[in-house]
C-alpha cells in the first residue's frame, strides 16, 4: 500500500432545510433568544453537518462514497439541501 | 437609519462535540452506513450549525449578540466547541 492509499479523503456533507420547509429548532432559537432578552432577536436557520473521514481512499472514490451515504441516509430530497464539499486529505 | 443599518449582518456558530464526548448520531451513522453496504465506513463526527442573521446591527455588534446566545443558550461548555464566524452583510 503506497503512502497515498494510507491517508485519508474528509468531506463535508451540510444538510439544510429547503426554502419554504418550517425549521422549528430555529424558531424555538428565536424564541427563547427573545425571551433572553437578546435583542434584536435574529432571524436563525439551522443546518446539520456531517464530517465523513475516510481511511486509504482518495478524494475522488470518498466524494462518491459521500454522495452514496448522502442519497441512501443522510438527507431527504423533498425537504433538504444539500452542499458535499471535500476537505482534502489528511 | 442609514443604509448601512437597513442591511443584516450574518454570523455562523458551528458546534461540535469535544474530542472525548461521545457522538452518539455520528456512532449511529456510521453503524447504518456499514449496514448498507457502504465500504470502507468512514469515520464519522457530526457538527450543529446555526446561522444568525441580524438586521440593522453592525457586524461587530453582531459578533457580539452572537457570543452571547452562544453563551446563554446554544452551547454547553463541558462538551461544546463552538466555532463563530462572520458571514458578511447581506
Amino acid at each position: 500500500m503506497g503512502r497515498a492509499a494510507a491517508r485519508a479523503s474528509e468531506i463535508e456533507v451540510r444538510i439544510e432545510l429547503k426554502p419554504g420547509v418550517i425549521d422549528a429548532e430555529a424558531e424555538s432559537v428565536e424564541k427563547s433568544l427573545g425571551l433572553l432578552g437578546i435583542a434584536p432577536v435574529p432571524h436563525v436557520s439551522t443546518a446539520r453537518v456531517f464530517v465523513l473521514r475516510f481511511p486509504g481512499v482518495s478524494g475522488r472514490d470518498a466524494r462518491r462514497l459521500a454522495e452514496e451515504a448522502v442519497e441512501r441516509l443522510l438527507a431527504n430530497p423533498v425537504i433538504h439541501r444539500v452542499h458535499v464539499r471535500p476537505l482534502g486529505r489528511a
